[in-house]
């Protein structure tokens, strides 16, 4: 029995598109599937190939990209075509999990309206931007082993804060925000010792994915001096459940904002590029804001050169992340410290004045990319939802 | 052909100890073994489990404490009789490799000496410990996927750092530092939203190694606002090859200092330790500190508990580090910017003014903890040498 799967010229998850993720139907394992319009191709079964019936795209990530770019060709021919009807799952119909086993995750700080609007909140009386931000892509670590898939619900962390009184409490976080930001997947890592060359980019990086980073502010402001943000930020990160393949974010290509100092020689590409992508930040279901990945400072390649350049190995299913999306507009803050001005400023949610998330509030942060013809490229969505704290 | 392993009775690998490790013989594959005094027996033939045959701990750690403490019993029951001469080899003869797949690196910042050194010499007009500092273990993440074994060269690390007239350069760094650190093995992880409690640390933590957690102090000075160490840090942390379990080091349990403020109530346990370990630091074969471990303000068990305080999940095969051991002596410190103090006070090495690591130099850390009958209980050492930076 075949089918042959049609998608309305409009789709976000066009011939265009293709994003993988990994899947489970009703009664069988995890496997990697591709999304075409509202429908995911088992490609174990389509293909025949084993490396998709493995519980995570790892395998297929550290086969390289012309291994990539042979399986987008035959993905191509075969919806061109008729496609065995076993293989072809409704999305709703199935479950998603965590489409990478991640190695390390790093987070930059790539946006300068979000550094310089966190200064300010931080800072009001210094200069917004510290001395070395516009000389290298700032970053930090994160936890790998708390990246969860889009959808799995968020507990309020407790921690240590301060009260507004300088005293020293543990409790339930009550300044729990969101960063909107996009993830890089590593595909083919690199030996230690071994810098990657700002231009050898897409050899090594295989898609790009929306990421939530859930953050406790008064976690983080209370322990980030002088080591940098930990509790704060490692109770949670959400990742989506589909990356988009580089390849499909070709016609996304736009200039880099200008870049003042000119960067060192290592920061320097022949063909240095940012991504025309527009992210939306959906609260309760009202839409709360519209990041442009467009402003960005550093571009992803710069930040995978700067990851490296001290000879750091990567490796397959590694994970960096963009740091906060914000553009230049209040409504363009891709984090609620920022939108609500440090919660001075309360933002209008379906006629309630919010500022930091609520238990039960639900954020969803959706993104969609230039594509060709007009049309756009999805990226999916990062969902989820607040839990109270646990005692 | 059956052998018998005799020891003497002072040294520091007895019965008492019992450290594991991954190994492999001429012309086998890698698997774990348990050392005894200069001879490492190899654990999948002498017990014929085939946990052991696997290349790293990670099996065996996952298999909980009652497991952990089972096989030490067979162990000594083991090296009581007469073990087959197949599974006993000399350590000299075997190569090792990185004995645990890491998950998540965490170094903290625990010894109240250091940091209050790094104040001063970071911040020498402020008071040099931060407010928050003893109010909880100051930690972040650092770069899990480049913790390699003891042996391993270190290339000396490009980065960008700033010279003393302001300008922004990128070069190998001239500041290349250690840090002598215990590390601690996660053997049963703990699942997201669920704490660790402060008095669950045995059933958790698998055992102990050494850290050498090499740190480009240029780099770093440069990088490290307002998000932590990145690049400084990542381009390598070396880990002792044996792990000693934890049951080895009941005898070297001690009263922690006093903390002052007294701790929240989730940092404070019924049976609160540190350990009786000192540690040594060998600069090209001259002992140039001896860093005390009983000094540490917060315990492995505190820093354990903050880790987990948020919710954060746990992996079998996550590490922790304690930061920099410092003592209150200038011979007790544990990282050559405070020996050197900034480098304005060199340190003679075999005769020659040294301040930080040139190209070739051979770092070791050494450490033993008390053990019972005026015994003592190794650590092994880490070691690296370090190789002159690649174009």
């Amino acid at each position: 029995m075949k089918t042959r799967i049609e998608v309305p010229y409009n789709t976000l998850f066009g011939p265009d598109n293709l994003p993988y993720g990994v899947f489970a139907a009703e009664g069988q394992n995890f496997r990697v599937g591709v999304r075409l319009g509202e429908q995911v191709i088992d490609l174990a079964a389509a293909l025949e190939d084993p490396v998709f019936a493995e519980p995570s795209l790892n395998a297929f990530m550290a086969a390289g990209p012309r291994r990539w770019q042979d399986v987008r060709n035959r993905i191509r021919e075969l919806i061109d075509g008729e496609i065995p009807g076993e293989a072809v799952h409704l999305l709703h119909d199935v479950r998603t999990k965590l489409p990478v086993e991640i190695g390390d995750y790093v987070d930059f700080y790539a946006s300068i309206d979000h550094a310089t609007n966190l200064g300010r909140l931080f800072r009001p009386d210094a200069e917004p931007l510290l001395p070395n931000w516009r000389h290298l892509p700032v970053g930090y670590h994160g936890r790998a082993g708390t990246v969860v898939v889009s959808g799995t619900d968020i507990v309020r962390p407790h921690g240590q804060h301060r009260t507004s009184s300088d005293t020293t409490v543990f409790g339930p976080s009550q300044r729990l925000d969101i960063e909107a930001e996009l993830g890089f997947v590593v595909g083919i890592g690199s030996e230690l010792g071994t810098p990657i060359d700002i231009d050898q980019f897409a050899e090594h990086v295989f898609g790009v994915a929306l990421v939530n980073d859930w953050s406790a502010r008064d976690i983080q402001a209370w322990e980030y001096q002088p080591l940098g943000p930990f509790l704060g930020k490692s109770f949670a990160t959400s990742l989506s459940a589909w990356i988009t393949p580089l390849a499909a974010l070709e016609t996304a290509r736009i200039r880099l904002p200008k870049q003042e100092p000119e960067p060192l020689p290592y920061l320097r590409g022949s063909q240095q590029w940012g991504l025309d992508i527009d992210l939306a930040v959906h609260w309760n279901g009202q839409t709360v804001s519209h990041p442009p990945y467009s402003r960005m400072y550093w571009s992803p390649a710069q930040m995978l050169a700067h990851l490296t350049a001290n000879g750091a190995a990567t490796r397959t299913g590694d994970l960096y992340a963009s740091g906060t999306v914000s553009g230049s507009e209040p409504d363009q803050r891709g984090s609620f410290i920022e939108l609500s001005w440090g919660g001075a400023e309360p933002v209008t949610v379906n006629g309630l004045h919010r500022t930091f998330l609520e238990d039960g509030d639900e954020v969803v942060i959706t993104a969609s990319a230039r594509g060709s013809n007009a049309r756009r490229i999805g990226l999916g969505e990062v969902r989820g939802r607040i839990w109270h704290a646990r005692n």
